[in-house]
């Protein structure tokens, strides 16, 4: 086996470099998810890091290594995300310009949380990619250092002090679960866990959209594939790094992929059970738990929780879409007569059973019913989906009866 | 002075007592709220214990004093919310057995939750007034021991240990602001920090719509209100506590009101920059530090959180009210021609311009334009205000004037 690109040496010197300036997350336990997943669930809590991502710890050490001369000249990054956030905050903090290119479409949000910590920052390119090129030739142009966001040896070790925390707050963990985009953060964190329990087995989690590190893991090459929406924007990557890409070839145990209605069913159990707010990729890992029951059962696995920077419109309709997918929202198409009266009739017997109507619609102008008819469609709050089953029974005992689909909004 | 009915000795005892069987919830700084503020905001988050309310700590130390006799023949209590799940998840775990009564229309995921703590839960009377009649009759029938949310001297004790760990945690605290609904937690926590720190200022937040405590507070008598909906279910209190009211007065600086608006925003910016999923009456304290910036300025102020149990639905609204508050999501009414082709050049001007239509419905019924005219309602989701400003300026440009409000949905 050829040395790999990081040492566990690099990320004990890594934990010394940063300690004092990040957030010592913590790691606790969940009662009610280990319950849940069936086996013992420890969460590392990286969205309290102060702008809310893992990033930060690579960021840091990065900058923590420059030359007095090139903390002079400054950096560059890409990113609309969290590295950009890692970067440009603790570059404020030290004193080093710094330069974040932006792809134009960035929420404005993004943009002035970024400035407010002191960078500057250019909008250029249509879309990652582009951007990226952008912030190569302007670090090339203005003799800037250009900061990585996972295909660096210094930032994969700042990753891997997350881990190291884990194992120094919990000693026997059996599993290490790690959302996965570049590779950075399972890349250092493997190089921790591993050499500080070397029995210790990481799995990295993808969402299904986006398997370029799982299909390089597994011997094949990247399929490529047109820009993908996907919840999971902070592991949306279609190009994993060189060493990461060694790294977790030659620790990690699986790749797992995860679908996109796991994610945000995961997001929203540790929303509604833990009461705290991840994004989309930090809930992969806890989704590749609920969905590989038996390859985690009765075991002690730690669970990285990479960030919690989510839309909040996202997040409302992730809970939405929850209780769609729970039975307590209901969406319900009733053929009825078209005179007076009927709305009443319908609302009360959904009111008397407890349901909450949220909205109504009339749609008159399906032909594929009679023209003295029309569809009512209406969203109805339910307790739960027995509930909800029982509205509509009390619907139909008096002649309504639903067409359509019963659940999604 | 005569004396209190709650000594900090009480406190003490009880910390002795509860501690191990709660959780020992961290009293976090939190930099960003405590730039927004202008004070520096110590946040106890509450809403990390097992059952996501400080309610565990009266209900615990009130059942740990039970004799064996009353263990034996059980304990009732009235609750819908935390102080049920507080009591039914303590006594089922020290074996004591526990009664619930509920009004009828509890949802019955709530009902569940405590079932599966092994309690009975009996629903019964139409409102809180009702229900608390109903468990009283039933404990006496029975013999059970009835536990009370506020006004007992074991549970107001109980309570007073979250204080005590604030103190313990952050000696030097100059302010504690709890959110008052019956008075316990308050009353717990002015005992304990009065005696840790006498120069604490103590300061209650209630809700404008419950002002009972505030009334007393001020030599007032309560005003009889008709039920009122509010976000902060969990201090929508009528009638406070007999001792919890002496209590206050003799070591409460101040009560102070908040409107629904403030602990909305208070909860949205809690869950947006904290991360962190509070119900509405656990925001009422940071509601009341944005309230009074000059009453804070400054100060080291600590805040009680003081719960996590909001209703998912509600939660998604309170976001997209505070998008819309923001600028983020405007509501716009066009007066276009009725044909072909305008609603895709209106569109085409919106989603130029960066905005995302969220919805879209057309009124022809509204008799004030022409009938050749119709009204195109939509719901535009933009990057900010500004930029919503924008998107309005364009659409004027092209003579798609905006005829009704701006905002809200």
């Amino acid at each position: 086996m050829t040395a790999l690109p990081v040492t566990f040496d690099d990320v004990k010197a890594a934990a010394r470099a940063v300690g004092g300036a990040l957030v010592r997350t913590p790691t606790r336990r969940s009662l009610t998810l280990s319950r849940i997943a069936g086996c013992e669930v420890w969460l590392k809590f990286e969205n309290r890091q102060f702008t809310a991502s893992f990033k930060e710890r690579g960021a840091l050490n990065r900058l923590l290594a420059l030359t007095p001369d090139e903390k002079k000249r400054g950096v560059a990054a890409m990113s609309a995300g969290n590295h950009a956030q890692g970067v440009a905050y603790h570059a404020g903090r030290l004193g080093i310009p710094a330069t974040i290119v932006m792809p134009l479409a960035t929420p404005f949000t993004k943009v002035k949380h970024t400035r407010d910590f002191g960078a500057r920052v250019i909008l250029q390119g249509h879309d990652l990619i582009e951007a990226n090129a952008a912030a190569r030739a302007l670090a090339d142009a203005e003799g800037l250092t250009f900061i990585h966001p996972y295909d660096d040896a210094r930032v994969i070790a700042g990753q891997g002090t997350a881990a190291l925390e884990m194992l120094e707050d919990v000693p026997d963990l059996d599993m290490l679960v790690v959302p996965v985009g570049g590779g950075g953060l399972i890349s250092g964190c493997a190089v921790a866990a591993k050499a500080m329990r070397p029995a210790i087995d990481i799995y990295g989690v993808q969402t299904e959209l986006y398997p370029a590190m799982a299909q390089l893991f597994h011997g094949g090459t990247i399929t490529a594939s047109p820009p993908l929406q996907t919840i999971a924007e902070g592991i949306a990557v279609k190009a994993p790094g060189v060493m990461t890409t060694a790294i977790c070839r030659a620790l990690v145990s699986d790749i797992l992929l995860v679908s996109e209605a796991a994610i945000e069913h995961a997001l929203a159990m540790l929303l509604e059970i833990e009461k705290t707010v991840v994004e989309g990729a930090a809930a992969a890992g806890f989704a590749a738990l609920l969905a590989n029951p038996s390859l985690f059962a009765g075991r002690k696995v730690g669970v990285v929780l990479s960030g919690g920077n989510i839309d909040m419109r996202l997040l409302s309709n992730v809970i939405l879409r929850e209780l769609a997918r729970e039975g307590r929202i209901m969406t319900l198409e009733l053929e009825i007569e078209d005179r007076p009266g009927l709305l009443a009739q319908v609302s009360s017997i959904v009111g008397e059973a407890g349901g909450n109507i949220l909205e109504v619609s009339h749609n008159r102008m399906m032909t594929g019913i009679s023209a003295k008819s029309t569809t009512l469609g209406m969203v109805v709050e339910s307790r739960d989906a027995e509930h909800g089953q029982e509205i509509r029974d009390r619907l139909a005992a008096r002649g309504f009866i639903h067409m359509g689909a019963v659940n999604g909004r």
